[in-house]
């Protein structure tokens, strides 16, 4: 008997079969003697008609000017009171649905259990779950269904976490309730050495250090938010990811390194396509030409990722490549050319033909050498590497975009993850 | 300069451009340097889904008799989580609109106004509205964007107020935030001596006194929500129906009988086709008999309407006729079986092919001789009065559901009430 999370994904919850689906899966472990605070997102397709009615609404008005052209982005605060209504639907459907096999249940929105957030709107930053009243109700034997993605913000107002920011709701449930575990149900039955459906000798992990999988989820790897392994990682959480549909088989758990027993240099392969660079050639090579440049980029909102600086010819130039998202490209060039005139640099090249793959694992701090394996791999498929990043568990590389699936699948062979 | 309410329904919602065509109007009152709240339904349609949904997940599952049979009623608490995001969307959404229109607009969903409201889940009654921080807001010029039909019940639960509660929302909140006026803009253009369907010589009412438009209203008009009639009435708030297709032609005031000149002996007539009538036989004719028939029927929860108790003939036993709404005949019937023994009758009979048509006007109280019109009227019809009921300013009767085009009509033109 123990207090448990569990969390289910919109394709999970995306019509009232699969929601009754989801229900007989919370009673099972009621029945298991269980006490249970279930996390839901919108049914699938919801959040997507939503937003779109929000961006609809913020145009301009048809007979001409009388709008701000500027202001075609939603009001942030607005935006989170329409896209909310989404997750508050489903934990309502799932309560009714409990109640009506049985199962006391009742639903708790962001600002009810509460789930306190950032001001952000848009993208709040969960910052604590005092769910006093939420943990009572939970002790008295009655299952809680909080809706996920939603919390409140100073002000109260209803604030939003940003895509896939159910996750992080669960996670942070889990912690905020005391919970022994919590449960990800997605589509998929766990968390996998690479994406299986570029490399197919892909391999489920039973286990993986929160440390590894926050690398994971923010080099690419779609299973979980990072920001839920964050919060996860910070209170210990162990947490499972499992399929909603095949529940009784497979599963991953994120778990504490001392809790792996084998450790192989490299654990998994992530990459992101979603990946711009940018190179300013000739730009003076002395003090402050660093803060001339990343200074009105950061103040731009652009989050600089990779950076290089090339070793100066002329000892009086040198050539300045950095990497950041596609969305934020025309943020990024629109910033340097603005600033020109303090930056002085001969030339601006970018492009958005790249992507980044990289290589994670706990066990590299014990194995010399795994950096140049990869290296070594990747020029012999004649993959031309553009930026190196590294750090003490992964090491990321930027190379041009048509060779990702073959570098991630030369990668997950020459480190022996390949199923057999 | 004045503070206003204005309440937009269902279709005038129904999608983005018509939420536009909302805005503008809203806007238009804030150019004319008024302080606006402005309270919307959900978009035409979207309730009608949300109500399947619950009535869908209440449903026992499938496979078997696991659930509760009885419980196909969606959970009351949960169905109102569920069926207040219809309004919360569109809340958002004008909000939005109006922002992007340059008009300075939050919404105020019915826990953050609070708009306080008994715990009848899923009908229940407005308690008050102490907006201290809208009307500040308001008062900042700021719109503010309420969610009708919604309200937070004792627990801090959501809450809704029955089909139609948007109007209710309306002048509630019209009267917390001491506005001047209330607007409710609807698909038609005010109030109509009758149904125009029926009557096509149907007139607008310039005004309307409270009295005679809860009349209305309880009798079967449905421009507007009985309660919220009460609360403009026992608030004094003048209240004004008018078309959002055709706001600047026509319009009804709803307002204090002193306030309406000319005073015809009725001012409009109302009818429902929701009645049914149950009929005891050889009822014993003693004192004590109606409390066993009728106490029973309120603890059914069965709003008995009209009564009509025959004179005895036989010294000894009577028949009782009573009706109440269709949708509770099988509760009634149920009721009275099971108290067979106490009232002791001979036999029972029901119908649903009755409707109630009724005369409304306050100039009622100064001309004698109004109900005799109308006996007379609907006998050179050929139509029989089954039950007659009368207050102060209105006279019903109960008649066979097929002559109720035929009896408005009669009517109509025998209270001189047809359009030139």
């Amino acid at each position: 008997m123990a207090t448990i999370a569990m969390k289910f994904g919109g394709t999970s919850v995306a019509d009232i079969e699969r929601i009754r689906h989801v229900a007989a899966l919370v009673k099972r472990e009621v029945e298991r003697g269980n006490k249970v605070a279930v996390v839901v997102s919108a049914m699938a397709g919801e959040t997507n008609k939503l937003v779109a009615w929000t961006n609809d609404a913020a145009k301009p008005p048809v007979e001409g000017v009388r709008g701000n052209i500027l202001q075609a982005i939603p009001d942030q605060r607005e935006y989170d009171v329409v896209v909310a209504a989404g997750e508050q639907i489903t934990s309502g459907l799932l309560a009714i649905t409990l109640n009506a096999m049985g199962v006391k249940a009742r639903s708790w929105l962001g600002w009810q259990v509460p789930i306190n957030t950032s001001a952000v709107h848009g993208s709040a930053r969960i910052e604590g779950v005092p769910a006093s009243d939420m943990t009572r109700a939970i002790e008295n034997g009655e299952v809680a269904v909080v809706a996920g993605f939603q919390g409140v913000a100073p002000g109260v107002r209803i604030s939003t976490l940003g895509r896939g920011g159910s996750d992080t709701s669960a996670v942070a449930v889990a912690a905020g309730i005391g919970a022994a575990r919590c449960d990800i149900y997605t589509d998929v039955d766990g968390v996998y050495t690479t994406d299986p459906r570029i490399v197919p000798k892909a391999r489920r992990l039973e286990k993986i250090a929160y440390e590894e999988m926050l690398e994971m989820a923010s080099l690419g790897a779609k299973v979980l938010q990072t920001r839920s392994v964050e919060i996860a990682m910070l209170h210990r959480v162990p947490t499972r990811v499992l399929s909603t549909f095949t529940p009784d088989v497979g599963g991953t758990l994120l778990c504490d390194e001392e809790d792996i027993v084998e450790k192989k240099p490299v654990t998994g392969i992530a990459y992101s396509r979603d990946e711009a660079k940018i190179t300013l050639h000739k730009v003076p090579d002395r003090p402050g030409v660093s803060a001339a440049i990343f200074g009105p980029l950061a103040d731009a909102g652009v989050n600089v990722d990779m950076i290089v600086q090339n070793v100066s010819e002329d000892g009086e130039t040198t050539d300045l490549t950095f990497t950041c998202t596609r969305g934020e490209l025309n943020r990024a060039l629109a910033a340097i050319e603005t600033h020109a005139k303090d930056i002085r640099y001969r030339a601006v090249t970018h492009t958005a033909d790249v992507a980044k793959v990289s290589i994670i694992g706990i066990g590299m701090r014990a194995h010399p050498g795994v950096a140049s394996t990869m290296f070594r791999t990747l020029a012999e498929k004649g993959i031309n590497i553009e930026v190196i990043s590294t750090s003490e568990i992964k090491v990321s590389v930027l190379i041009a975009e048509e060779y990702v699936e073959l570098a991630v699948r030369a990668l997950h062979s020459a480190y022996e993850l390949d199923a057999a």
